[in-house]
């Protein structure tokens, strides 16, 4: 735990510089918006402490796995998030000495994350050796307007001397991953320009032959008015600038703008990309800095009057929420539908791949319920135009006719994962994947893209299901071997309950889903069933076999289902009874002595009864928490908060509350230590749900919102706004009372607490709390 | 399958050039004796497909291990096998010309691996691509007399032309090993010393510090004279030479011939080291090549005399059997306990480590059985001296109180490997290290053996399996979960029957090992309970009760035991039933595939049956071996020897010599498409176990030797040896009768398919078979 931020409910504040926190800082104030973004670095030369991190959406790298013990059917590469171009890079040389906040006294520092408005602002006042001293103003954002653009407001003010001051804002493609595996370089030059306060670099990915234009233009001021300058332009391999020697007063502010772009080949003719940057170039310094500010300003101002969550009376649980949602909106807006969420956004490179099964499990109800439904949508069709790599990623495994897998991490659709316990095993990821369609289609009532899309998913998942599974002519049932469930500190266990649940539960769904695409528009049905050589009868008539048949574990004695088979043979213990100093055990024990331990790591049982709570009563579900959670140890970021949902659910407000400090500020107080390889997006979106399906109790039953929200003890006030189905509706919730704001223009019938509540067009209603009542 | 090998009772041919195979035939070439060894590689030059292997027994280097994804308990590094300074190397440059095999015509090529007499020859005419026609013929040997010394006889007779030809013998130390993690060079120089046709270096490996002196010393003969030349002394990194160019006449023959010799710091202090190395090798020139030689022939004969497995009637048999023993006493002689048995012996570098579980379950049995006891003693010794290491290993688990995990590959005691399916949970080594003392215990009558080393590593063996299990309250059995058994095609499976029963087993050997010591000498008991804080009443009572309540996976019905719990739960197949061409699994399947399957690598029930054979009747093991059989793919080599044993005892002929042949030539003919890495050395063991426990039948019961002779239906007949307790004897079987050679001065009486027989001293006796009976 660190806890030297400030406590502020609208932006993130260091205020004094930290120097040795300097990576986790970088990775709090990461800016982003969706297409590009980069970790809070500092614009002039730093040699201390610091992850240098550009990213462009979309664009990586397949770099050489290395392994221990090479296992049959590992892939050979791991898709990298490519750390790109450093386009912020400002170097300030004073006189002969450069401006190095590693170098000299830095006083007043202060660097804040303004999240209401979007972007980064830094402060100091830097002595130098020779006992100049100056201070520096910075104002930094990536454009959520012009989603390819950055701009920079870099302001100098020489404090006790008259000097010439010579700036060289630069663009530098000479960027190697901090994680590449073999430390090699991922990019090649292509060309570069430079004119007069401006420079282009055209780089292009090893392997992957993704090109990536950046450019920028520079404009100065003094006194506030745009000054000419001589401006000398340098050029080396990979790197382009502009240095240009200023005039400067004691006294006198003299501020360097630098417009930035990022174009990538995604999107863009390669041969004319260059041309393309400086047109971007031409569009956002023609708008200049203030105004691009400002449209900053009001287009996150729109985003929050979607997404704000406002806690009143803890200052610390506001700041946290609003940093998960500000963080998510920075990573993923959901235009482009060939991007994903990556576990570390734009903050930082661990990891690698961009897609997980968190996207799909934890990520798309924040979207579904903040956004357009076309983001959640395109989250959805992202899966599905990676199908084809599904289905050869089976393959590799020995499944056949067209069955799926997805994979366990991936950028392109091909598994970069290589554990064999991972990428072989944890496959209730497949059943995730099904579940996102459902949940989607229960949101949104979109049953169209069943038709569009969702069916020939849910075919290729559940004939994967079909072929995993095998008779025991001991059990007389269905049973799935040798797999990894959510709680990863098991491996290689036979019939995870989760697993063995969400394969059938996939069958059902598809057989369903065929029932209503067959209805819905049965011509696409027959082309779907013709094209996948679909045999409805015999396919579905396994898959109903599965369903009537799967073996699920379960110990009638406590009323439990068990993670796996074999679960009560281990030596059951109690999270308080792991000795002191021995947690988190990841970093304390033998993965042996985990791997026998009962501890479970994330939710696992908890995490079916969560998605399928409408299958169980309250009290199997109680009996169920009772026994699993005083095991969990959560030492997986996206374990809090179904654990935080599900004791709401259960009426243990306490719990819930504890669960949620958990996950809202794990990067904040970087709970585990790890901040500094960059922010747990994903993680984020499971904060929200701790409060929206958790504190809130959002759920949709029969196309109908249903809320059930209080507010914990020490809370005033918890208000959030939902979009469901066209409709956009503020829930205000207080110790006594519950206000629903209906701001569309139709009424809108929700069930609040189990009773049905009708708000007028534009209009707010209250009802008490049963509690309060 | 390569079959380019000429079949020769005596020697491993090869006829004409194989240059494709070269790697091949350099690792079956293999010379080595004990202290130093080295693959079957050129003198001269050679640019073709090779790898140059010298290897100095005990000498290793901690590698940085490589991993994908780390976990808590890896071993950071990974001892390997060093490959040392080259002391075979001869150039030979004709005027302007290199000799290089890869460079010139080849004709009448022979390489021969004499293993009666224990040296390496080759001979060949090349032709120059200026059409010189030189004949070469070389015999090379090391030493098992003068165990640190190797030589050479290199002969060049130019055929069709006068010229001066220049040698240049050198020994050159700038080697890296070809696996080596990250291309690191393990060796450091530290002197070196030339003078007149003499040459010595001495390296230091990095990081474990082992000095390592090699010498050489160079003669010339001419037409069978001697002669003085003029030597230029050569000296670059790590790399000493002498140069001499000499007058050689067609038809003459000149001969080279380099003494060489290898100290190591495991025997000499380093500050003398190279004085040694020069005594050393005045030593052997002074004794020179043909007394050198006489003195190898006269010491394999000695060898051969107590190890000779005689084989009428198929000669291929015949090779494959002597090619197993002569490998067997190259690479380990049994007189330094500080040395083991490494999986590829001095035939290459890859595994690394010298000490597997296969020391003590495969190859024990061989060295009891052929050398003096004390051969087999000193290899309990070594894992004696390793017993601190082994508790620490098993501190990194998380184990106390004295308990030890043995590692799974050791160099020095250390863990080496890092699969944690392996390293942490194969701990059926565990077991086998026990069963060795038990084995030799029985072998010998040597039961102060338990006194004074046995006892202790038993009960730390048996104090870690004390706490590996766990008390199961669904079963109210103790359990033991998460175990790789010896079949490593499962993986972290619960109750592994072999497991289970080992562990078991041991627990109850160490009860009655304790009883024996107390009995033997009350005085040193008292010692060893006080020095190891052991609580006789409370750790036996313990141990005890697991021994009563261990939980033995069975199926009733089919009268089996399982390998694992729910092992009946998986689709039941045969081998027969996979695929054609999918075979070796291991090379076409996914390991997904391999796991979920119920195909077996290696003998695993089997394994348990095979070293607890007294403790089941027959009829349970042919139960057992019908149904797991037909399960095993065999894709260990030291899987069919088990098989070919049980096979034996169970009558089943037909079956035993499929297996037997499936190991006995496994590198001859290169089955597994792998001996280009180096020979299969501990399976060479179990090649000889197919033979003598069970073509031979041996076993020893209450103190008596057993024996079941009996021919394969193609063989005429099979002759070996035994040693046992002080007696020399020699068993030969026909298809008629069995007679007894009893070598010792005293009668012998041993049982011959359950007949006592008594065998005068220094006579023979003869008995029918019971099939011609």
């Amino acid at each position: 735990m660190k806890q030297y931020i400030t406590l502020d409910p609208w932006s993130i504040v260091e205020d004094g510089f930290h120097r040795q926190y300097n990576e986790v800082t970088e990775s709090l104030m990461s800016l982003g918006n969706g297409r590009m973004g980069q970790r809070g670095n500092f614009e002039e030369k730093f040699s201390g402490p610091t992850l240098q991190g550009n990213y462009v959406a979309g664009v990586y790298y397949p770099d050489k796995t290395r392994v221990g013990w090479w296992k049959n059917g590992y892939p050979a590469y791991f898709a990298k998030v490519l750390n790109a171009a450093n386009w912020i890079g400002i170097d300030v040389d004073i006189e002969y000495e450069s401006l190095d906040l590693n170098q000299c006294e830095v006083r007043d520092f202060r660097r804040v994350l303004n999240m209401q408005e979007g972007y980064l602002e830094r402060s100091f006042v830097a002595v130098l050796k020779s006992g100049k001293m100056v201070q520096v103003s910075v104002k930094r954002f990536c454009s959520i307007v012009d989603d390819e653009a950055g701009a920079i407001r870099y302001a100098i003010t020489p404090l006790n001397f008259d000097a010439k001051i010579t700036v060289t804002p630069y663009i530098d493609g000479d960027i190697r991953n901090r994680d590449a595996n073999y430390d090699e370089t991922f990019w090649d030059e292509v060309r570069k320009e430079t004119g007069y306060g401006e420079a282009y670099i055209e780089l292009r990915t090893r392997k992957t032959g993704f090109h990536v234009a950046t450019g920028m233009a520079v404009e100065i001021e003094q006194d506030g008015v745009k000054i000419d300058y001589q401006s000398q332009p340098i050029k080396y391999e990979k790197y382009v600038a502009n240095r240009m020697t200023l005039d400067c007063q004691q006294g006198q502010e003299t501020a360097i703008y630098k417009y930035a772009v990022n174009l990538s080949s995604l999107n863009y003719d390669p041969d004319t990309i260059i041309q393309e940057a400086r047109k971007a170039i031409q569009h956002i310094s023609r708008k200049g800095f203030d105004r691009m500010l400002f449209e900053q300003k009001q287009a996150w101002a729109d985003k929050w009057k979607m997404n704000d969550i406002v806690i009143a009376g803890d200052i610390a649980a506001q700041q946290g929420i609003r940093f998960n949602i500000f963080q998510l909106n920075q990573t993923y807006t959901g235009e482009d539908e060939r991007l994903n969420i990556g576990p570390k956004g734009f903050t930082g490179e661990k990891y690698g791949g961009s897609t997980y099964w968190d996207t799909e499990a934890y990520c798309l109800p924040f979207y579904l319920s903040t956004a357009d439904q076309k983001v959640a949508r395109n989250l959805l069709v992202y899966r599905y135009k990676q199908l084809g790599k599904a289905i050869e990623n089976a393959q590799k495994l020995g499944f056949r006719a067209g069955a799926a897998l997805y994979p366990m991490v991936t950028m392109n659709g091909e598994e970069c994962h290589n554990e064999w316990e991972i990428t072989f095993e944890e496959i209730h990821r497949n059943g995730a994947i099904a579940y996102a369609i459902y949940d989607y289609v229960r949101y949104t009532g979109d049953e169209r893209y069943l038709v569009e899309y969702g069916l020939e998913v849910l075919i290729a998942i559940s004939r994967f299901w079909s072929q995993r599974v095998n008779w025991s002519k001991v059990k007389k049932q269905y049973v799935m071997l040798g797999v990894t469930g959510p709680n990863e500190y098991e491996n290689n266990v036979n019939n995870n309950w989760y697993t063995n649940y969400i394969a059938a539960w996939t069958l059902r769904y598809t057989i369903q889903a065929v029932e209503i695409v067959k209805t819905l528009d049965p011509e696409k049905y027959a082309e779907l069933i013709d094209r996948l050589h679909f045999r409805e009868d015999k396919e579905i008539e396994k898959a109903q076999h599965i369903v009537d048949n799967m073996y699920l574990p379960q110990d009638e004695e406590r009323g439990i289902f068990l993670q796996q088979e074999g679960f009560l043979d281990k030596d059951l213990m109690t999270v308080s009874e792991i000795p002191k100093g021995q947690r988190p055990i990841n970093q304390n024990w033998s993965w042996d002595r985990i791997l026998r331990s009962c501890f479970i790591k994330q939710a696992d049982v908890l995490q079916g009864l969560y998605f399928f709570e409408d299958e169980f009563d309250t009290e199997t579900m109680r009996r169920n928490y009772s026994f699993y959670e005083p095991m969990t140890v959560h030492e997986s970021s996206l374990s809090p908060c179904v654990h935080s949902v599900q004791a709401s659910k259960l009426g243990m407000k306490e719990k819930a509350y504890e669960m949620y400090l958990r996950t809202a500020r794990l990067d904040l107080d970087d709970y585990n230590n790890d901040t500094e390889d960059g922010c747990h997006i994903t993680s984020m979106a499971g904060t929200w749900l701790a409060v929206i399906k958790g504190f809130g109790g959002l759920r949709v039953e029969n196309d109908q919102l249903s809320l059930s929200p209080y507010c914990p003890d020490n809370w005033q006030s918890l208000a959030f706004k939902i979009r469901f189905r066209g409709a956009l509706l503020e829930i205000t919730t207080t110790q006594q009372d519950i206000r629903v704001h209906n701001f569309s223009n139709s009424p809108v019938t929700i069930r609040v607490h189990g009773e049905d509540v009708t708000v007028a067009a534009k209009s707010q209603k209250s009802v008490m709390t049963p509690v309060a009542a």
